[in-house]
């Protein structure tokens, strides 16, 4: 298929080349800024332009990897009637793209995308949607052409994913951190948690979280929990974290 | 070396193993409950007791594998001079054992013990501590016969590792938890999140979680942090948490 990429961020430069690579062809790129345009046009060997009016009107798909609040703005001025459109945003409901085409959906990968991020989207699952069996097709056609887990959900259970993955992705780097920061205070190298990290991870591949949480909370151990909160008293921003995350194991282990 | 356990719980039975594996001689297992003093002693082949002066006197070492608040009633009671004495826990300083012998030391894997627990400790490093020569002699031979990283550190320096391994498994596991909630309510498998877990820990391998942090805190991402929170009025116990941990990471964003 011949496809417009709108964007030239990360999530545009990993989907860019992974559908270049599984046989697409991409004819251009566009971005607001004509210097990023450029660079991602000159990864994949396509045309660039910074100006909405010359976007190419005979491709097959238009890919808005954009973020959230400049996908509204773009498609309150693009339209693409007779050609599918689709985005890539988690929390954005698929309708956002109703007035820029009659076909559309939306493909979106579960990965966190950074620049360390590996380009083989093999093993990544990917959620589609999509409003009609034409752009069903186009979009199931690119998403098997990268994973090969692809799955359909609603925007609502989309936006329910993402939060999903916020608790598990964000916020437990964001506890590795805050870990890291305890450990080094103390003059220890955050390293010597690794082993245990990985065990954790372990564990829940193949168990119900619920049903491997270990911890002083979990068996309500308030002699080691006051003895943390004391310690902790050093560290005020994560006090209250402990403390809530406490609460809410205890609540569970009842 | 001769051994005494006390205690016949998870890091009784995974120790005492695994001192047997490396060469060592467990003559007797002490627990108050006699039924499972004879499990683990049927188990490591050796005696057993629920009788404190019936202790085996001349054993080289006293190993104490029992919860916290157990130690210190055992403790109160039980003498061992001119042996070493060792115990397990985190959050308790070396010195509770002070009263029971001359030399004494700690032994802390840093594991979370249960059982789907791999009896292979190889790869777990093991945090030791002792009072003296002799005994930080029979507590290292202890810990590198089970473990290839045995690393010395205080009492304080224990009580924060604890702190730190808190937040990195047990808070971090309940965060799994959590959005395997969030998913099942929405009639998702938690499944589909295993890759992202899977990336997020290897990221920190080799990054500083610090510098791997994404999502909507980090990138101050308003719009969407707004829309997590209204459907998370549906989940009142994980609203505060997501409330919580997103301001934390948005402060070390600025």
């Amino acid at each position: 298929m011949k496809i417009v990429l709108i964007g030239s961020g990360n999530v545009a430069t990993h989907l860019g080349k992974a559908f270049s690579i599984s046989g697409h062809d991409i004819l251009q790129v566009f971005s607001n800024t004509e210097v990023n345009a450029k660079a991602l046009a000159t990864i994949l060997k396509c045309e660039f332009t910074n100006d909405m009016d010359k976007i190419i009107p005979n491709a097959d798909v238009y890919f808005i990897a954009l973020k959230d609040d400049a996908i509204e703005g773009f498609t309150n001025k693009f339209r693409c009637l007779g050609k599918v459109i689709i985005h890539t945003s988690a929390s954005l409901p698929m309708d956002v793209l109703k007035k820029t085409s009659n076909d559309y959906g939306v493909l979106y990968p579960l990965q966190t995308f950074n620049k360390m991020m590996k380009l083989d989207l093999t093993n990544i699952p990917i959620f589609i949607e999509a409003n009609n069996d034409k752009s069903k097709k186009v979009v199931t056609l690119l998403a098997m052409g990268i994973s090969n887990q692809v799955i359909e959900l609603t925007s609502d259970q989309r936006l329910t994913l993402h939060i999903a993955a916020v608790f598990a992705n964000n916020f437990t780097n964001h506890l590795y951190k805050i870990a890291d920061d305890i450990l080094y205070a103390s003059g220890l190298e955050f390293d010597i948690l690794k082993p245990l990290i990985k065990e954790t991870v372990d564990k829940v591949m193949s168990n119900k979280p619920a049903n491997v949480q270990t911890g002083p909370a979990s068996r309500q151990d308030d002699k080691t929990i006051k003895k943390h909160l004391e310690l902790l008293k050093n560290f005020p921003s994560y006090k209250p974290i402990y403390e809530l995350l406490s609460e809410s194991i205890e609540k569970q282990s009842k």
